[in-house]
């Protein structure tokens, strides 16, 4: 089957899994029923290419195909998630493990008979957007989360992630570190859908080797911005907001505001990122003053210590403003994830494979981040024309996913069959 | 009995119903399971003094007690309502329930027979807090509401005012206008918990007749501001906090920030009060640039022009910053309720009545400012120490509560008896 046939029937399959008809994005979240069919469609996919299929302690699925040569270290593994943000778009994730299983397609068509085994791989609950704690499913095999830590987790309506998991029919007491299993694994590569404009952009970056990279379908990444979820309580007094003097107020939806400019004024003269995006507000009533507004920051830069510098004068004019608000300012760092570099030999490899494939960084967390303390990781990058991500907008030409395939194909054989 | 100690016994017992235990405030909404417990502790207070106990087509409560002058037109009514804001305090409304109940029995203890009907009521759903329209039950009574309208109210979990109704025993199809019994009332007499510090300053306002206020637990009302809710959408685009760069957002919560401070400033150079309370986010993740922030604006003013002005001024603000952000403003006006002065010669009498109690204005809308285009109607306001108000934290002293029936059974004896 060629790769653009074997892709677009998978994709075809799983486009309408989890999609909501009210506005066209898709709740993938971890643990409920779509996520379920996502997976059963994983098990499918590997059942139907006689792979051997198995789903670890911690929910990741696997689908291996073993090779010749089964030395511990020497596995090379590819895919993503099948996870969504709220609303998100079809591609970020899945993309991953449907070209993963469409560039084994690619290389059984090739003829191509790996060395080493080859494995596609699902992680579980890459987006954290049930739980508020992004790439569980790696960061427990990897040791980054205690299973103690991910036990605590809850969701909005209260549910926590082992009573989540069991009712998806995963035993929650067996989460934990899988050093086993990462130790067969000596390359991960996760194929990604761009999230920004780098390789859509007119002056993209050069390859690593300084080729002229305009026109590229298909990128490689250098490494991952440091960022983290902070959470800011404002608490001010809830009052009528029909008969309360101004100046008699304690109004935190002020300072809220205030904070939520200053993040986009400090991020800015810092060349970092930061955004309010969520919020929740108590009792949120329309002529009642809030008493509470939690907003969360997020916030991302090109090294540790401009970001934390640029949350640390947030924090700073949240204080001030909340001083004159009379609103009491409480700051938690709910996440922090360090820069991530992914291995250069690996990268420079896959770059040169690729025939001078561009070479850039991003702001974006993945699994592969989380993997890259533990193993040689390496992440490519297709083509996203508008740079829309979390969004049903979010989209690739069909040309270039094909191009992702291949190049994916490419890397693999280069990769299992020395 | 005397009037405190009927007072507070009723007090004590509705202090319990539709109390969270989390966060201490009331959520009484309209025909949940608490309000449906206020209500039937009405009817048995109503029972209990052999008062004539009537529903009517809009669900509102009346207690009657007949005197022997029967003509139309000259029945006097008090009272107020029982429902609450979410997180709101105990007396906003219960207040001038309880009160009307302990002055009847004030009136009783004192030998009065009142010449003219006499009636307790309990307006259904006064602060909009489930269906977003504030006063629907006397709203439809007076007309102001058509039945038409008040069937397309929703609340969030989208269940219609007449399916809340229905579910509650109360037969939907049977609301609207309700004249003949407005038109037995000769004058309603609305006490309520004052909901500012007017009475509580050290520089009250003066009364009617420019006796001194300092030191007066009770005041009379002399006008309600004009006031209204418009919803504020900001529509901006969804995308990854991670990898947006600053200049390729469309970013609806930094229009929304910018509008609420806009409001404040342009409330305070108005002298006017306008208030962002209520948010609600789309898709409401960490990591994801909000698509759409919904805020409602609570204004008010002295008077109706000046209220328009500040209003137009936000908007104006608020179309402009959203042209920089990338991001469309819609707003759409929920309510709009004009000014109220109640009427001057019931206001004076009642003044004078009180040995010259001062004589006060409102932001706050309610019941006896709808019905104030229908009859002749008035209101007193019961001192709050800290003016604090929708919050559990309102309170009044339990001194000035029960100077509050004495004044109310002084009123009634005056209008009843004449």
């Amino acid at each position: 089957m060629r790769p653009g046939a074997s892709f677009h029937q998978m994709w075809r399959e799983l486009l309408p899994v989890g999609r909501s008809a009210a506005t066209g994005g898709y709740r993938r979240h971890a643990w409920t029923g779509a996520d379920a069919e996502c997976r059963a469609w994983f098990r499918a996919q590997a059942e139907a290419r006689a792979l051997a299929y198995e789903t670890d302690r911690n929910g990741n699925q696997w689908a291996w195909l073993d090779g010749s040569d089964g030395a511990a270290g020497n596995a090379v593994v590819t895919g993503s998630h099948l996870d969504s943000v709220p609303d998100g778009g079809a591609f970020d994730g899945p993309l991953g493990v449907v070209s993963a299983f469409a560039a084994l397609d690619e290389l059984h068509g090739r003829g191509v008979r790996p060395a080493r085994p080859l494995a596609v791989v699902n992680f579980a609950d890459e987006e954290g957007a049930r739980f508020g704690l992004a790439c569980v499913g790696s960061r427990l095999a990897a040791g980054q989360l205690t299973p103690e830590q991910a036990r605590e987790l809850r969701d909005d309506d209260g549910v926590s992630l082992p009573r989540a998991m069991e009712r998806a029919g995963h035993d929650p007491d067996a989460i934990g570190p899988d050093p086993e299993r990462l130790a067969r694994i000596g390359a991960f590569v996760e194929l990604h859908i761009e999230q920004g404009r780098n390789l859509a952009a007119e002056d993209a970056p050069p390859g690593a080797a300084g080729a002229p990279a305009a026109g590229r379908a298909v990128g490689v990444a250098s490494a991952i911005w440091p960022h983290g979820r902070w959470r800011f309580d404002f608490r001010g007094e809830a009052n009528h907001a029909g008969t309360t003097r101004l100046e008699d107020r304690r109004d935190p939806m002020l300072t809220y505001a205030n904070t939520v400019l200053a993040a986009r004024k400090k991020a800015r003269l810092a060349g970092a990122l930061a955004t309010f995006g969520k919020v929740a507000v108590e009792p949120n009533g329309v002529n009642a003053i809030a008493s509470l507004v939690r907003g969360w920051l997020d916030s991302r830069a090109p090294d540790e210590e401009t970001l934390a510098a640029v949350v640390a004068e947030i924090e700073r004019s949240a204080a001030e403003r909340g001083a004159r608000d009379g609103v009491r300012v409480a700051v938690t760092r709910e996440s922090a994830t360090p820069v991530v570099e992914f291995a250069h030999g690996l990268r420079d490899r896959i770059a040169a494979r690729l025939g001078g494939a561009p070479v850039l960084p991003t702001g974006a967390g993945h699994d592969a981040g989380i993997l890259s303390a533990e193993i040689p990781t390496a992440m490519l990058f297709v083509r996203n024309p508008t740079g829309v991500s979390h969004s049903p907008a979010e989209s690739a030409e069909e040309d270039d996913c094909v191009a992702g395939v291949r190049a994916l194909a490419d890397v693999l054989e280069d990769l299992a069959c020395p």
